[in-house]
C-alpha cells in the first residue's frame, strides 16, 4: 500500500486530489499485492430466501415476489440485471431458503428450509442452520473466487428483509428499532408501526447476544443476511475485494465484521440507501458510501454501479502519467512539498 | 417527463425506488422528448486560461503549470484524460486564455488574452471580453451538439481558479469569502489566508452587481469561468444534457443559470467536491451531486464518472421488464397503490 501510494503521489495531480480513488485504488493494491487491479471479471452473488415474519404484515409485497424475482434475475429483466449488463457483472443467484420449488439450471440450489420462521413468535432458525446459511455464502465466494472473478458484491432478493435486517442491527449495536426500521420498499403509515413494534418484541422476547453474531442472525436474522455474511467472510478469505449494496448488505456486512474484523479490509461501500437504518450500520462497519442515490431497491442493485467507480479507480492508477511525464518539474514539486496535504486522509 | 415515469412505474421495482437514477431517466426524456435516451456518445469540454490573480501567490502550482496541462490533456496522461477513456469520453480542449502560445492540432485556439488581470488590483477583464468568453463556451457546445455529442462535461484547468471561483460565489450569492474559500489543490494554513483576503480587498474595490452575472464574471471571475458558463448556455440552447464537475464547474452553471435560470433543466452535478464552496455553489443553482468522492482535481475529472451513473439511468430505462414480463401481478400492484409513495421525489 505504501508503494501503490507513492505512485498515486507521483502522478500528475496535486497528491491526494482524488480523493476516495485514491483511496481505493491503494486498497486494491494491499488486498492483491499488486500495483494495477483489473476489476475487469465480476459478480454480484444474490442470496434468495423468504423470510416468516412476513406473517406480521410488515412488507409492502407478497411472499411470492421473492420466487417470482429469483427466477427473473435469470431472465436479466430486474433492476440488478439491468445494471449488471451495463457493467459487465456476471449474476450468481442462490436459492438459500425461497419458499417454493425452483429448478432452475441458472439458480443454485442452497436451500435450507423454505424460509425461516416468524420472528415475533419464535427464533427464525437455529444456530446450526445459521451456520450452514453462512457457510453457503462463504462457500460460494470461495467459487467465484476460483473462477477468476475478481470483484465481487453482495446482494439479497427476500421479501420482509428490511425487518430483520432492523432487528439485527438493533441487536448489534443497541439502536433502537425506530432508527434502524425504514419503510422499505413502500409502506403504509399504519405497516411501518407494526414492523417497529415486531421488532421490538421479537428483540424482547428472544434476547438476541449482542457479543455473538451467529445467535444474533439465527434469532432475529434471514437465511439470505446470514448467507451474505458469509459472503463477505469468504471473499476476505480468499483475498477479494467485496461490495456492499444497501441497507441488508450493510446488516450483514456488520455480521461478518463482528465474527472478524478483519473482513472490512475488503468491503467497499457504493450508496447510500434511503433506509434510515443505513447510515447506523455503516457507521457500525466503518465504511463510506461513495454514491449518492436514494435508492431502495436491494438486490445487489447499488454493485454494479460502485464497479464503475472502482474501475475509475483502476484507471487513475494505471493510465495517469507521472510529473516527469508531463514535463512537469522541481519547481511544482518543491511547492506541494511543503503545502498542508493533513486533509488527504480525511 | 410524464410518460417516462409511467414506464418507470410500470418496471419491476417498487415505484421511486431506483431513487435519483428513475429522476435522471425522467429527465433525459424530458430534456430529449425520447423514452430512451444514447448518451454513449459524449465529452469533457476543458477551457483551459490563466488568472491574473496568481501574482498574490494564492495557488500552490506555479502558473506554466496551465499550459503544460493544457498540452498533457492531448497526451492523454492527465486525470480527466484516464477516465474520459475508461469511459468512452472524448475531451475537446479550448485554449481561452492561456499565458504561452500553444500550436497544436488537438487544442482549439480561442484565446482571448494572455491570462486576465489580477483582481486584487483591477478588473479581471473588460465587459465585452466577458461577452466573448461566454460565447467561445457556448459555440463550443453548439459545435459538439452538431458533431453529434448527447452528453457534455463542462471541465477547466487555469491555476488560481478556485480563487476567482470563490469571489464569483461570494459577488452572486452574498457569502463570505471564508465559506466560500478553501485550500485549493493543496495551500498552506499562509496562503489561504491571503487568498481569503485577496477575495476581500477584490470584491471591495470592484463592487460586482450581483444582479448581473456579466458584471460578476468580468470583474472577478476568469476567461475560463466565463467560456464555461458559455458550455452550459449552449448545451441547453442544442438540448443536450451537461454534467457539472467541481467547485470551479459549479460557480460556471451557477453562472449560466443567473443569465438563463431555464439552464437548470439540463444540467445534472456529478461529485461532491471536497472545497468548502462547493455546497453553497451547488444549493444555489438547485442541483444535488451523486457521487462523494472527496475529490478537488478539477479538469472535468467527474464528469466522465458521473457518465457511467447516467448510463446507469438509461440502462434501468431500457433494459428493465414491466410487472407484467415479470409475472408479478395483480396481488402486489394492489399493493402498492395502496402504500405511501410521499418519499419518491424526495
Amino acid at each position: 500500500m505504501d508503494k501503490a501510494m507513492a505512485r498515486l503521489d507521483s502522478l500528475v495531480k496535486p497528491p491526494g486530489s482524488l480523493g476516495k480513488l485514491e483511496i481505493i485504488a491503494m486498497r486494491l493494491a494491499g488486498i492483491s499485492g499488486q500495483m494495477y487491479y483489473d476489476a475487469s471479471k465480476r459478480c454480484v452473488i444474490i442470496m434468495a430466501a423468504d423470510n416468516g415474519v412476513v406473517d406480521e404484515g410488515v412488507s409492502s409485497a407478497p411472499q411470492s415476489v421473492t420466487l417470482m424475482q429469483t427466477i427473473n434475475f435469470t431472465k436479466s429483466i430486474t433492476g440488478v440485471a439491468a445494471l449488471a449488463k451495463q457493467f459487465g457483472t456476471d449474476l450468481i443467484v442462490i436459492d438459500v431458503g425461497v419458499n417454493g420449488d425452483i429448478n432452475h439450471p441458472a439458480i443454485k440450489d442452497r436451500k435450507i428450509r423454505k424460509g425461516t420462521w416468524n420472528i415475533a413468535k419464535r427464533a427464525a432458525m437455529s444456530r446450526d442452520e445459521a451456520v450452514q446459511a453462512v457457510l453457503v455464502g462463504a462457500q460460494t465466494s470461495v467459487d467465484a473466487a476460483k473462477a477468476g472473478y475478481r470483484l465481487i458484491g453482495a446482494g439479497e432478493m427476500g421479501i420482509g428483509n428490511t425487518t430483520t435486517s432492523a432487528a439485527v442491527l438493533c441487536a448489534m449495536i443497541g439502536i433502537e428499532p425506530e432508527q434502524a426500521a425504514g419503510k422499505g420498499a413502500g409502506l403504509t403509515e399504519e405497516a411501518y408501526h407494526r414492523k417497529i413494534d415486531v421488532i421490538r418484541t421479537a428483540l424482547a422476547q428472544l434476547a438476541p447476544d449482542p457479543a455473538d453474531p451467529l445467535d444474533v442472525l439465527a434469532k432475529v436474522g434471514g437465511f439470505d443476511i446470514a448467507a451474505m455474511a458469509g459472503v463477505f467472510l469468504g471473499a476476505a478469505y480468499m483475498g477479494v475485494p467485496v461490495v456492499i449494496d444497501g441497507f441488508i448488505s450493510m446488516a450483514a456486512a456488520l455480521a461478518a465484521v463482528r465474527m472478524n474484523p478483519l473482513a472490512r479490509e475488503y468491503m467497499f461501500a457504493s450508496h447510500a440507501s434511503f433506509e434510515q437504518g443505513y447510515k447506523h450500520a455503516a457507521r457500525a462497519v466503518g465504511v463510506e458510501p461513495c454514491l449518492h442515490l436514494d435508492m431502495r431497491l436491494g438486490e445487489g442493485s447499488g454493485c454494479p454501479i460502485m464497479f464503475a467507480v472502482i474501475d475509475a479507480a483502476c484507471a487513475v492508477m494505471r493510465d495517469m502519467g507521472t510529473f516527469e511525464q508531463a514535463n512537469i518539474g522541481d519547481e511544482y514539486l518543491e511547492v506541494v512539498k511543503d503545502a498542508d496535504f493533513h486533509i488527504r486522509r480525511l
